[in-house]
């Protein structure tokens, strides 16, 4: 029998030192909530960050009490899993403006005893990024063996390798890209036109008017899924399939995609916040470290110890290999150790978290070399 | 100096002979609105049918009084132009179901004396043809030289030579697909589910409720716009420019791209009525020919006298070449007469509509052909 990460409990930690964002906007205090796997060992030199993406959260393994279906990616971490949590210890943060647990819109702003709502202030791959750092100091971990994340998860991961570069030994970046096309911003600003159109949204302050701007944040997620899949993966799972044998003639749900594309909505609206989402989108649209760092970027990669793993998915087209390539270069241009796996897999964008074995094999190879002497 | 097709004017007629359609349901009495250029030839050999995409309409050329824009396809149509209206004579009407003139759900059923609203009926490409042959008639036309048509207007073309296969002697089918992929209908539900959502589209009954699903429709036309134009074509055009020179930290427009498709969104519901666009939207659904006429197709083909053109745009991904490679195999593997042109294009989707040299020289030497001793 396998072990099977059970009893997974997450945790909190109050931060009462002002964090500054890049905004210039200042959070007072605010709390962290983690889960962690595997233990830390006596030399400190085991210790994983995994950056979660738009609409992750920190449990990204293992059962709760009672869970049915576990963390989001228990087939990459686990006893004997890639991520092996027998030799490591897990850490993942739900990130600051997120909405399990982690400070984020829906959560009380001391100064005013309300809730933040639309006030929370936007926050950027580089304060999360100080964020972690400040949770990784309360974990007394001095030095990550391995950052890891995929999509925004795996832009967190390359921003660690330039604003703390002798912190982290390895990153891993799947599925993600060194800045936003436009394409990938007017896909974002539909999303927020959709939330932000809806009438519950009420400007933001939803929680205290008791509305759930639903529709629109059901039409922000049903968006989003059609371009985590493939054409492909589309085709193959609904084609033009329909629920009944013959057309209706109506609005109601005829193919299985629509059926499909309503449920992913309406199930996203029960856990998930808009305001969140908001700024989930937002941060992508910022992120671009070459811009920010500008002449700066190649004596931060010069002061980067990081050995990098770059993967992309063939049928990825929200960031396609090709996205990935230019993080590839821009790494090789600055001459780091860097490796590249292109993953052929139909699975579209979501093909980073779904098992697939030359994916997984690259995954272990890179991890059993960083894990040497662990 | 080139002559310029001015003071077009829209001609309407009421057909009082029941259209039955293919739910079932059957249109009474009807308006037809359309518009002509050039003039029919008395060996009545000259005439061309074009036919409208989703969003557009029956002024495809020339200028209306007053107007500063000339008609949706203007570059294409005209005096000298690839349809030359010198020898040409040009038939463009408004789809049923849609919202410039001719009968659809903002229009008035005589039956009740109210607008339609959402109880007009579900109008299939099919539908429009046969309402298209009714004009024909009406216009003493006995055959097409050609018909032709970009996107859904393609699709319509098609569906004509299987139609009325020997009515139709050409047929130029552009950036279309014989049927909609589950990537393709997806977007359509969620355009769908952004009108529907709209607490202003009132059960489709806006109308008379004095309301206009404006951030809906807005949101429907700008996912529109985002499958209509390629991921290069925005990068060239937008890339990450800002409006401003600094990010705000706010929700208000800063990429150009956030610009431009506000805009477009909101100069779109000014003159588009939300039902239409629901209607249209099905009608791409449900366009299968193969599905519908399965085992009949190839007895039908076989009846087709037409020639056919088959045109595509090598970044358009709503359309793909290789979906109008599946309509020239299944024309090849049914011996009809069929040239394709991949035309090499940025513009996506729309580069139907931009003039680009080598897709005007394939149309001029192929309606050269067509017109052949007219």
């Amino acid at each position: 029998m396998p072990t099977k990460l059970n009893n997974i409990e997450e945790h909190n930690v109050t931060i009462n030192e002002p964090l500054k964002l890049k905004s210039g906007k200042v959070l007072n205090s605010y709390n962290l909530t983690y889960e962690t796997y595997g233990t830390l060992n006596i030399k400190k030199n085991n210790a994983v960050l995994v950056c979660h993406a738009l609409s992750g959260n920190h449990h990204v393994a293992g059962y709760h009490k009672g869970d049915k279906k576990p963390g989001w990616w228990d087939n990459m971490i686990g006893p004997d899993k890639p991520i092996d949590t027998n030799k490591l210890f897990v850490v993942c943060m739900n990130n600051l403006g997120g909405c399990h647990g982690t400070t984020g819109p829906a959560s009380i702003d001391n100064a005013t005893k309300k809730e933040y709502g639309f006030n929370f202030p936007i926050v950027t791959v580089q304060d999360w990024v100080n964020s972690q750092k400040v949770l990784m100091e309360k974990l007394k971990i001095d030095k990550w063996n391995f950052i890891i994340g995929g999509s925004l998860g795996g832009m967190q991961a390359f921003q660690w390798t330039l604003d703390y570069p002798k912190l982290v030994d390895n990153a891993i970046v799947i599925a993600a890209a060194p800045k936003l096309t436009a394409q990938n911003i007017a896909f974002n600003e539909v999303a927020r036109q959709a939330i932000m159109g809806d009438r519950d949204w009420c400007n933001g302050d939803y929680i205290s008017k008791n509305k759930v701007p639903k529709r629109g944040l059901a039409l922000a997620r049903m968006l989003g899924h059609i371009t985590y899949l493939s054409d492909k993966s589309m085709a193959k799972k609904f084609g033009r399939d329909l629920k009944q044998e013959k057309f209706n003639f109506n609005f109601d749900v005829e193919f299985q995609i629509e059926s499909y594309l309503r449920y992913q909505g309406e199930k996203f609206v029960e856990g998930f916040d808009a305001n969140t989402y908001l700024l989930m989108t937002k941060s992508l649209d910022y992120f671009d470290p070459i811009t920010d760092y500008n002449n700066e970027l190649a004596t931060r990669l010069e002061g980067t110890l990081s050995k990098f793993l770059v993967i992309s998915f063939t049928s990825d087209w929200r960031f396609p290999p090709s996205r990935s390539k230019e993080l590839v270069k821009l790494l090789l241009d600055n001459e780091k150790d860097v490796s590249y796996g292109e993953i052929n897999a139909d699975g579209g964008h979501d093909a980073f978290l779904m098992e697939n074995e030359h994916y997984f094999e690259i995954m272990r190879s890179f991890i059993n070399e960083a894990c040497n002497g662990i």
